[in-house]
């Protein structure tokens, strides 16, 4: 899934959005967006009065004696989806776009957001908030530095903020005479009182050994090895992000849409576990599955979720030295930990040992995206069949998608909101059907669905493009080229510990050669049961270096605006290059296994190379969903994989005229002999 | 010129030292170099009496009441290329290599420096001294945090630290109660006393007009509307680097080597202009020249090159703001501005503005290089001559290609220090042979020449590699496929403002393939008559994106430890390019103008597009060397050249194979007709 904002780290994001943004749309004359200009305001029925709610809140912001107040788009563990009752920013702007950050001051709100939510701002927000494009230049810390007289106060909630983001902050600030004023009561919440959707607490459950890579003991002793060996010698370590304790107990619940996570924070020291979590969602298995009645290294102790910066704080007072990774600890927790017990790294330990799958790990993710692969086949065939009759439109697609996949083993829901996108609907970088709002899937356009699936065994998340009827000669080349990119990554042999960074414009050589692009990221990490967009890997300049056993999107596409959007996704793991010279190299293969469009390639573009990858691609897929298939006594399926895997050759120029050479100069002897 | 320490960046270079570095060679039993663990110490006669250097250090070191100096290799503009008067850490130390750190204690005494010169080091240094490998792990400061006591101060020159390195010094010093000491009487110069070589003073000259791109007054213009449109508002600009106000005002000399520059710095505001240089140095017509007798905004008011700190203190005092470059200023000029009056940017403008060349720099560069291949030309036909005979070494050739140069129009020495070197030593990183040491040519082994020359007009730097005799197939292969990095890159098309660092991989795809790659960067930018490693244009991570106009080396290599090197360097010019589908995009064009080497290219290996490009650029070379050299009567050359840019065709097996498959069938269709 080609999201901007993977993995929680949205300061990638926003410098993505700011360099590849569309043109700002004109809005004038339309009724379905606000107008402000105008006397009275012109204020589509989608826009949310926010006037009392700013009231409730500006109460808030001078019982505090504050100038402005920030309200960003995130939980306290910097997770990537979030709860209702922690959509803050929504509540009080009225937009609901998942990205953007809000700021209000005693006179003014403003929202900022990226070029895929301008639209949909501009129909939610009232008139008593600015819309600020995140292309243009003035960053939320700079505005604030203009609307706040001198000695202001900023108020911001620190479990809101990674340490990061208020650094950027901080500095900004520096020597301005405005103060940033950490606030762990939230305003937001304050303000909202009751309405506020209540937290849910379902049970949280220990994953089945069978799909587990290893036990959360292994797991822990491997941590506090990592611990021994650095240099600065932590004595505890301080997990933040939801999907770190997920992963290290093999737990799994549902706090927040499509990533089985719980509130939760680890605090994991040489001799003992402390998991921050509330106590009561545990069965006694559960209980007796993570050791909590002993008190040894071994054992685990429960501390309730909302004591954790006390905790923390406490510990820290002792002789001690407390290892954080900087991109999803909060500000919350780091400013109880004094300056010299820090040890500090971008990424938690657990975030990299969790980026590289042991060999059960592999072969878990493997499986499950044979089960998805077969859900998606399952799902094109029908619409081989259905669109041409006009019956299938963007959202009832993705309920059908959404429902084979329910119906493949260990399945437990989508790993993200799907992108059902016809038409010109796929050119936008972010959408996604409504039941009211939708397009008829027909065969005079293309179709683009990016969607995936949370298994007990594994994530997934694939992209196919498609056209049923005859596609424009533009649309074939860019689809071409979008898979000549994608070839020319997955088959790119690199040394090992390079960086993704590097390797991202071999996805996008063929489409710049003719002068085309795309305006997102080339891939992204993924887990098992875990993150859809799994941090730190991936192939942007924040991501760390590839080794052997990562797994990673690789997703090039094009956008033609207004017009079609074709993206091709598919998920590869990292595995050891055999290069003609000895060394450490590296290369991908790929894990999804679907057939592109073949209505869709001009093979003439593709090198011999690309050629023969793609057909030992197209072997492997049958070769692995063919007996799966079969099995499953899918026969209509396994006939159309067969179809749509027959090795494609080349009808080069080359080899036509070679042969009509040949003929005509057999013809020529035949009759010199005649 | 594959230096790893370009454009006076040196944090670039350490970097890639320790990634790529090679295996520490065993030095056991080696006369040549020292051996410290046998009393008495083996000591080679190239090495050097420190004993009573460091007593005289050790001396001021005490008379300060510090517990460690620090002695870096630069000199007070961070030039890559320094005078005799600032080799400090040569002289205290006996290494003369051009890169790495000393550092002395009160008991100890120790060098840092990169894998090409640790042979080199041990060879110089006598037992007073512990070398340290950069390839490991602890860092100049480290160590020094590990050997002073607590409390202890360190010294330093703050002129020979560029903010970006004090900063790094000072972050790995808070909090460990051991402090920084900035002392601007040189420690090292006070011990060297009347033995330092005197600072030289030629006269500083103004370039005709038919070698300038514009005037200093349009680039100072140029400058002042870049600092009013500043969001910042800065008052003032500071420039440190010598290739910034030689570039300003089109003065050049010859105060360092192979770089025409003169010690200076210029502090430009909005209504004054501030030369900082020995005014005796200047002719009566350059003067007037520099409009120095009025006090306008567009007169140079010259000051003392030593009063360059008072003078910046005392404007720093006004209600101004201060815009530095932070790579190139010293901490010298930097801690004497208060931080709120700084405005701060990785590069000044000018670096920034010199980096993109206006159509008659262009055109004058290019020039440069029409004249430097003939020079190169000339050299590599006399040596097919000669090499066979045996009588060439690297060093007579080294000599003979500076003479070939010297006779070339607008000559003005060569750009760096010639790298002439066969068989093995090519395989060395950094190699140059001196009359003492060098190996003979042999049409046995190849041979690596890279060198540049300096021309009133332009800046060259060229790497050839040659074999005259019959190579391994393993060489022929590696020759290939560095040719084809070369060409995958230079034939790139890529959006404009694309950062170098991305494209870097194209040049070692097709290494990477079968398990080889260079452990060098892939290019650098290179001036009119300034710089051969000019910053910050180049393929590294902390490069400037690339833009229309900039020029920049394209050079990868491959080394085989022991046996063989190969480089292969053009300078090419970033173009638009024209693409199918409208947009911004560009591509590289070549402005070296010298064949490879035929007998090392394997045309079986190249792609068509690689081929199709490879003779495009050879008809390029005769189309635009060809006349240059009729026009010289070089006719000898002139029939050397078009042999060697004769289109290469693909012997390509499919063709073969076709043939004997049209002879077969027809074969067999008269035997059947008869």
């Amino acid at each position: 899934m080609a999201q901007a904002h993977w993995g929680c780290c949205p300061w990638l994001v926003l410098l993505c959005a700011s360099v590849w943004s569309y043109p700002n749309p004109g809005f004038l004359g339309r009724e379905d967006v606000r107008n402000c200009s105008t006397n009275p305001p012109h204020l589509p029925v989608t826009a949310v009065n926010t006037t009392l709610r700013l009231a409730a809140l500006r109460q808030q912001i001078q019982n505090w004696n504050l100038s402005a107040y920030i309200i960003p788009d995130t939980d306290a563990h910097m997770s990537e989806y979030i709860s209702k009752h922690d959509e803050r920013r929504a509540w009080i702007s009225g937009f609901t776009g998942t990205t953007g950050t809000a700021v209000v001051t005693l006179g003014k709100a403003a929202v900022w957001t990226d070029s895929r939510y301008w639209t949909q701002a501009e129909r939610q927000m009232d008139c008593n908030w600015e819309l600020h494009r995140e292309a243009d230049a003035v960053s939320v810390a700079t505005w604030i530095l203009t609307e706040i007289p001198a000695g202001g106060r900023v108020g911001f909630d620190p479990f809101l903020f990674s340490v990061d983001s208020w650094e950027d902050y901080d500095r900004t600030f520096q020597d301005s005479n405005r103060h940033l004023v950490s606030i762990t009561d939230n305003l937001v919440d304050l303000a909202w009182g009751s309405e506020r959707p209540p937290v849910l607490s379902p049970p949280i459950y220990a994953l089945p050994e069978a799909f587990t890579g290893s036990t959360w003991r292994e797991k822990v002793s491997v941590i506090r090895s990592y611990m021994q060996n650095h240099t600065m010698a932590p004595t505890g370590l301080l997990l933040s992000a939801l999907d770190e304790t997920a992963w290290l107990f093999n737990l799994r619940s549902s706090d927040i849409p499509y990533n089985p996570f719980f509130y939760s924070y680890t605090l994991l020291t040489n001799c003992s576990i402390r998991l921050f979590v509330n106590k009561s969602r545990f069965s006694p298995e559960t209980l007796q599955y993570l050791n909590t009645n002993c008190t040894g290294p071994l054992c685990v102790q429960l501390e309730d979720y909302s004591q954790v910066r006390d905790s923390v704080q406490a510990y820290a007072s002792g002789n001690v030295k407390i290892w954080i990774g900087l991109s999803y600890t909060t500000y919350g927790l780091y400013e109880v930990i004094p300056k010299e017990k820090l040890v500090k790294s971008s990424y938690s330990p657990v975030m990299e040992i969790k980026a590289v799958k042991n060999s059960k790990e592999q072969a878990l993710l493997k499986a499950s995206h044979v089960r998805d692969a077969v859900a998606v086949i399952r799902y094109l065939v029908w619409l081989e069949k259905n669109v041409p009759l006009g019956t299938v439109d963007e959202f009832s697609g993705a309920e059908l998608l959404n429902e084979f996949r329910s119906k493949e083993d260990f399945s437990s829901g989508p790993s993200f909101e799907t992108i059902s996108a016809s038409g010109l609907n796929a050119a936008l970088a972010h959408y996604s059907p409504t039941k009211e709002l939708h397009r008829k899937l027909s065969s005079d356009e293309m179709y683009l669905v990016d969607s995936g699936g949370q298994y007990w065994d594994g994530t997934t998340d694939i992209t196919r493009t498609v056209h049923w009827g005859t596609p424009t000669a533009f649309q074939k080349e860019a689809y071409t080229r979008v898979l000549m990119g994608s070839i020319d990554l997955s088959r790119l042999v690199f040394p090992a510990f390079t960086s993704g960074r590097i390797m991202d414009a071999f996805a996008r050589r063929a489409l710049w050669e003719v002068g085309l692009n795309y305006g997102h990221g080339t891939g992204h990490g993924i887990g098992n049961f875990l993150c859809v967009h799994e941090w730190p890997v991936g192939f942007q300049y924040n991501n760390i270096a590839m080794v052997k056993g990562m797994f990673t999107s690789i997703e090039p596409g094009y956008y033609q605006d207004g017009e079609f959007g074709i993206r091709l996704e598919d998920v590869a793991l990292v595995v050891e290059a055999k290069t003609k010279y000895p060394g450490t190299y590296l290369t991908f293969k790929i894990v999804s296994f679907v057939p592109y469009d073949r209505n869709l390639i001009d093979v003439s573009l593709l090198s011999p190379e690309q050629l023969q990858y793609l057909n030992h691609y197209y072997q492997t897929i049958r070769e692995t969903v063919g007996p799966e298939l079969q099995r499953r006594q899918l026969l209509e399926e396994f006939a159309w994989l067969q179809k749509h895997t027959e090795p494609l050759s080349a009808r080069a120029s080359l080899s036509t005229s070679l042969t009509s050479m040949w003929v005509a100069s057999t013809l020529a002897i035949l009759s010199w002999n005649s």
